[in-house]
């Protein structure tokens, strides 16, 4: 038996107005309670260097970049926060918590903007090579969800404005990733109040921590 | 015999200090000045969008950027250099004069900063899929580049603070890059007067305009 320390990658995934962001929160907070290192992330962005491009990708005109472009972008982003943050704080044993990562890339790319998962996925092997350790998807009824998520404000809304015919497809391409890698995704239910889904996102976490 | 028209794509290549910039914008006024439709641009850059990608990755801390995120951000430049300039030129029927194109990448971040020369294969072919019709390469006394390029000002210094022993590399995987690819480099030496290259220079594209 080694003694290495090692950390979890735990990742939250699931369409705008799932309450994931704020579940990222509450799992972050438990795991520190519990007396964990935890570093709370988020993408785009979570380095300075991919929040810089993050702003690029997100402020402006939404027909700025075309969808190839953009998932270039995406990926440089993605390979400067594995770098700067995860890799570093999972190599120091910490429990890095991060709200979307190359899924939400897989879906919103893939579904939103043409045909475009083949393409996602051959840069992501080239160029990131991992996945998280546990991705949790909090399942939501798309109607509830983006009447959250409207009633947001917020100045990065391009992803937000598509409606609710486009969010029914994020779900079920979501759901289809889920059933794609079975062994990293947990579904939990989002249609109940926020204690509800933070007790089961918490127990699903530590039965991988234990 | 088809009449659909289509223009040049022409790249130049070289070391910092080859003098290249200015042969490209010789070879443009020329071109013109026979009555050529003609677009000069350059690389990083060379879309409003790649512009702001080239300030990215060139300004601030040389090491901000891994060569794998930078080889990422000048790809997305790339395409979006190729997509919103290139292209609509070349269908238009012009001719396309570029200072650099993916050559440079394929030396620079392959030779420079560890053998990634695959990976950005890779990633071209994967996500910008075209070569230039003609790429002009000149070939310069690393020596004599080395103080051209010292003897500027600029605050984008970075790919050009290596020294004289890294440029001799560059200068032989460029030549590698024109064996490796025959049919469309025209190597052309930079060690002559500025009208005496130039003079080769047009004679070349005008063989493939002919």
């Amino acid at each position: 038996m080694t003694e290495t320390t090692h950390g979890l990658f735990v990742s939250f995934e699931g369409i705008d107005g799932s309450g994931k962001s704020t579940q990222a929160r509450r799992l972050g907070a438990a795991l520190e309670a519990a007396g964990r290192d935890v570093v709370l992330t988020r993408e785009p962005g979570g380095s300075p260097g991919a929040e810089e491009i993050r702003r690029l990708v997100l402020e402006g005109d939404p027909d700025r970049w075309s969808a190839e472009t953009e998932i270039l972008l995406f990926t440089a982003a993605r390979r400067d926060h594995l770098e700067r943050t995860i890799a570093p704080a999972l190599a120091a044993g910490k429990v890095v918590v991060c709200d979307r990562f190359a899924d939400s890339t897989r879906v919103y790319q893939g579904v939103s903007r043409g045909d475009l998962r083949g393409r996602v996925d051959r840069l992501h092997a080239e160029m990131i090579g991992r996945e998280p350790d546990l991705t949790i998807l909090i399942d939501m009824d798309p109607g509830q969800g983006l009447s959250r998520a409207l009633g947001r404000q917020g100045t990065e809304e391009r992803f937000e404005s598509f409606g609710e015919g486009l969010q029914h497809k994020m779900r079920d391409a979501f759901l289809a990733l889920a059933r794609e890698f079975p062994a990293r995704f947990r579904v939990i239910d989002g249609n109940r109040d926020i204690d509800a889904v933070a007790t089961d996102v918490l127990a699903a976490v530590e039965t991988e921590l234990a």
